[in-house]
């Protein structure tokens, strides 16, 4: 069964529909299985091949384009009826044929040979060639950019869509506690990953977490890089290892990071926690409705500033609903030039990642703004984790 | 470290070349995930954003090109020198600023402004803004599709390409073995989705597994779609569920898909995985080199044919290197109009699926052309396995 009411499915698409008004389009072509998951709630590991949802003013359900073996997939995660989906044989997945040609079909035998079209051109899964097949099988249409037109409409939450993302952040610190505390000294990097994974995924007695997207947690010589996994290689004494999690329940995700130290850490690191510590603190007192994010990130860099940290990349975006290879929505980020204003219920990643080439250090939140502030949705203390020998 | 010698990465480059220069193209861009692991190594999970490698005919190394904070996940799992390495910052993020301008940029540098340049056309992660970008950025080249042409020279496998794969499939039935034992009446769905991950990651005493492609799993009345995860209902008596796993050694994959039944099969069920597993092994005993794709898919047809059954979608496909969202290679299938002739050490995901509206069966192997046969990486027996009660 869908994760949300009917009702809710329904609203998305009112408001999808009022955005496309604003920009005269006669339908709405929607590839980002995110996106695809909130206007529906489709739930498949299909997006390896060419499928989407189709919006038009006149209807109040999306229209699902697929690969026939997949339709037994919308049934099971959304409330289309059939005369909602349409599958095509695998055919169309050899080239030169093409699946957006199936889909072009589809438009017309709504009338849009000559509509204005949206597509999402910088989408995940969007390529190239679905661009230009669908371009030439309907030649009188505008095929128009409607990037992130859908992504910008889930920035803030609705309550069930906190309440799972709390759950979210709850098998989160389970999965981070877990980690922890299976590493030692000979303890191999895997088997401390495995934990983590059984953990995020078995979840809590009370509720499961879905296949989450890639946990990343280099140790030793690699915590320089933010997005590198495991090796079988034993955890040492002495040596630094970087944690970003993030459990799963149903899509939406509560990444949280902490770095943790066997032994006892080196002058230098636990400096470097400090100065990330206050700079943290700062941004998170900062978070209210009616400050800008970029507000939120000058108040960060201006504290850390002060110890002579300089850190170049985004302090973090904003968060929701994830399928590999991202769980950021793609539209806000914590950084300069970025003035959107902060409401309650949008929720971010705060994630405070120093790549230093002598070592990294990660700490992050999700958190949620409030009606005065922020709530954190970890309850995870907020410092280096230090295991002693 | 790379998980091949530099000599392999060079050879791969030299072929990519060889073919570049029958398409007369200047330089090759390179973003699929799983070519850019082939050509260079790399192995960063950093593909949410524009990145890819330069192939161009006068460099026999690859050069990199992505956001600055993956750099160093370049220099972790390449041989990349530094000067075959170029980062953008953090403001190529934002539209209507684009990584591809960057890009541009690069290419400019080594005299491509009026060349031909290849592109991947139809692959993950290269959207239809890359495409628009890069090409009014180069006014003056030529942008050609190349779309797969990596994707073919991976077809065959080396010697220690083989090794990995073996590998792996020691992982998957490990995974599968652990899994099937956990299954019981009342055992939570999730619960044995963590024991599965558990054991793929964690791997064995000798080497661990790194993170694997969406694991599927449904149970009961879900069976009859392949792509759908899990959930905490638990296992009931009366109940099949269906298991595709694929354990990932070095990125490689060789997935594994069995069918389990608690209790007592219905008597449709058993005649069912009977047929499909006659049509198993006169697909498998057909595989050898010279055979082509399309005549082992008719033996398949034939067999199962003579018991009135019918499936609609492809038997397999190449399979090697995988990222998500997907572990197939997107050029061999094993479907009709497919002639490409078998050769020693190409290697195939057959996938026999019957997602029937009354329930699915599912059993797949993962082999091995041989120099007179083939050679399946799993060992555990081809057939519905039955959980007494």
């Amino acid at each position: 069964m869908p994760s949300f009411e009917h009702q809710e499915f329904r609203d998305r698409v009112a408001r999808t529909q009022a955005r496309m008004a604003e920009s005269n389009l006669d339908a709405l072509w929607v590839t980002s299985p995110p996106n695809m998951n909130y206007l529906s709630g489709y739930d498949g590991w299909s997006f390896y091949v060419h499928q989407g949802l189709l919006i038009v003013p006149s209807r109040p359900e999306p229209i699902w384009v697929g690969r026939r073996i997949d339709v037994a997939c919308v049934r099971h995660t959304t409330y289309l009826t059939d005369d909602h989906i349409h599958g095509y044989a695998d055919a169309y997945l050899v080239p030169p044929a093409h699946a957006m040609t199936f889909v072009a079909d589809v438009m017309k035998s709504l009338g849009l040979a000559k509509g204005r079209i949206g597509v999402e051109m910088d989408t995940h899964y969007f390529t190239a060639r679905a661009f230009t097949t669908l371009a030439a099988a309907l030649p009188d249409a505008t095929i128009v950019d409607a990037d992130r037109l859908v992504n910008w409409l889930r920035l803030i939450k609705s309550p069930r869509e906190i309440e799972y993302m709390i759950e979210a952040g709850r098998l989160t610190d389970a999965a981070m506690t877990a980690g922890i505390n299976a590493i030692a000294p000979g303890v191999r990097h895997c088997d401390v990953a495995g934990v983590v994974y059984q953990k995020l995924i078995s979840g809590s007695p009370d509720y499961y977490g879905d296949i989450p997207d890639y946990q990343t947690m280099p140790k030793g010589a690699r915590t320089d890089a933010p997005h590198l996994s495991w090796t079988a290689e034993p955890y040492r004494l002495g040596e630094a290892c970087t944690l970003e999690l993030g459990a799963n329940r149903f899509r939406y995700n509560a990444p949280l990071a902490r770095t943790v130290f066997l032994g006892k850490p080196p002058a230098k690191l636990i400096s470097l926690a400090q100065v990330v510590g206050e700079g943290l603190q700062s941004a998170l007192a900062a978070v209210r409705p009616g400050t800008t994010c970029e507000e939120v990130e000058a108040i960060w860099r201006a504290t850390v500033g002060r110890s002579g940290l300089v850190k170049e990349s985004r302090i973090g975006y904003s968060v929701g609903i994830g399928y590999p290879p991202d769980w950021g929505e793609r539209t806000v980020s914590l950084m300069p030039g970025d003035q959107t204003v902060l409401a309650p219920n949008m929720t971010f990643h705060l994630m405070l990642g120093i790549w230093a080439a002598d070592g990294g250090y990660e700490i992050s939140e999700t958190l949620r703004v409030t009606e005065r502030g922020h709530a954190c949705l970890s309850t995870l203390p907020r410092e280096l984790v230090v295991l002693d020998a």
